[in-house]
């Protein structure tokens, strides 16, 4: 029984070499250098190469080393017999959190505004906004989305969130039905869902257009979630006033891209949160010790909710 | 008796006409428009032209339109026995405090690089902080400043303040002598500092050499509180990571000026936060009232003390 290391972001050998430190008698392989296929059982991976998996006949596991697992869903060589988690970070959350703190105040502070006519050497007042002049949407209340919304609730600002169920502390609306009346009365729209068959695509004109004029996106989930087209005609007509984008269909941006540039969308290269590895290495290992003892694993995900 | 509104921005008009619609009976004059001198007892002044206050006879009180009056008391025509009062606007407090917020999470999560890298289509990521990686030290503890502190200690933010005396629930540090083991242990420096004799140019080399290197510094106090020069020589030299000015020696920041465009310094046009009229009105309209009856006033500044 071994695992295997599958990244292409040139950090493989690095995790190989933390992981090692904090475990005894496990082998563990980067992908890269030569190993036994038929001994690994357990795949950790980060938006691992298409057909990749296919090499290890008796994989039990394929683990995402960060929360999402939406680049394994879509591998079809990931049968159902093989169990897939993710990381549950709380300091991701807590990231996560901080990052989109800093995109309302600056978005309220109008600080891009401000930074683009510093290079102008312009000297314009802009109007700001007060936290209790907007109504914070939050789409998703899982681990994120509720850490976020409950940080924002504690600093004063009117918070709400959209979500399957009920949360408790927080003012939600559930399902489609409640939809409409949460898109209408929010201002800044943060998305935080996990993206799955249902959600691919769901920030698209027809969505978007029920926010009210003036309204503010903050997409940090997927790119995925996002239809950039339609994204730009309602900034560039004025429905919006404008986004914060830290994901994008395609990674890095493309050159030329209409993002690239636009006065009022930013751009940040996925750096939102960032796993730690203190937090994703006692994780991996603990799932890898129930993996050969057949326990339970941990943070186990549903292929069926696709989260 | 009559009150006469100096201001060079433009607004005296709109001042005037504000402040009709809340008094009555109350003579109220533009200093652009012709006005008999002599019945003038109050001046509302916001950076009023240099010997303009010498046309006033029998003016009894000078009442700065904001929480400033370091222009009033560098006014060699402001007798001793004028009075002076000041605005103290809680909704001031809370702008103030916002915008600080903003600049921090802003300055945390690299942002203004962000913003400059988006323009030139560049896609590299930077190591972000996060809020208990720094700690906040806040110049100056008064109205604007405890309630900053206030906050961020909410927020979770290590905090502590430099003051003339020690305060309730922030941790003080009080007078020169604890000076140097404040600045070694800020990591964001904050000044919110009033102008005065003692604090004119307190931010130069020698004060801001005593941070820890790669500290941050944010201004939204004075431009007089900081030298220009050793601020930009600080940053240069590697010393300082950075700053936000929100306010500077001359404004609006004369072209050619170095901090224009500087990678490292966010230029913001003194709109920290703006007094708002409805918390003005009635203030300056309750001292006018207490001067016709010879009550003592509300806001009144110690001349000695300077604020």
């Amino acid at each position: 029984m071994a695992i295997v290391i599958i990244r292409q972001d040139g950090k493989a050998s690095q995790w190989k070499a933390l992981l090692e430190k904090k475990s005894q008698d496990i082998l563990i392989y980067d992908f890269g250098e030569e190993h036994p296929k038929e001994t690994i059982t357990m795949a950790l991976v980060w938006q691992h190469p298409k057909g990749s998996l296919k090499a290890y006949p008796n994989l039990k596991c394929v683990a995402s080393m960060g929360a999402g697992v939406d680049f394994i869903l879509a591998d079809s060589d990931v049968s159902k017999n093989i169990m897939i988690t993710r990381v549950v970070d709380p300091m991701l959350a807590n990231d996560m959190s901080e990052f989109v703190i800093a995109c309302i105040f600056s978005y309220l502070k109008n600080l891009p505004f401000y930074g683009q006519q510093e290079l102008q050497q312009r000297w314009t007042r802009m109007k700001y906004l007060r936290k209790k002049d907007v109504t914070i949407g939050v789409l998703g209340l899982g681990e994120l989305g509720s850490t976020l919304a409950m940080d924002l609730q504690n600093m004063g600002f009117q918070v709400q969130g959209w979500a399957n169920s009920k949360k408790e502390a927080i003012q939600t609306f559930v399902g489609e039905k409640e939809l409409p009346q949460f898109l209408a009365s929010t201002s800044i729209l943060i998305c935080l869902l996990p993206l799955t068959k249902e959600t691919k695509n769901i920030l698209n004109k027809e969505f978007l257009s029920k926010l009210p004029k003036g309204a503010f996106v903050i997409n940090v989930a997927r790119g995925g979630h996002l239809v950039e087209k339609d994204l730009l005609d309602l900034v560039n007509s004025g429905h919006l006033s404008g986004a914060s984008l830290d994901v994008f269909t395609e990674e890095p941006l493309p050159k030329d891209h209409p993002f690239w540039g636009h006065p009022k969308i930013q751009i940040t290269p996925h750096i939102a949160s960032v796993s730690s590895p203190s937090s994703i290495v006692p994780q991996i290992l603990e799932n890898y010790s129930r993996l050969t003892k057949g326990q339970p694993m941990i943070n186990e995900v549903s292929v069926s909710k696709g989260y």
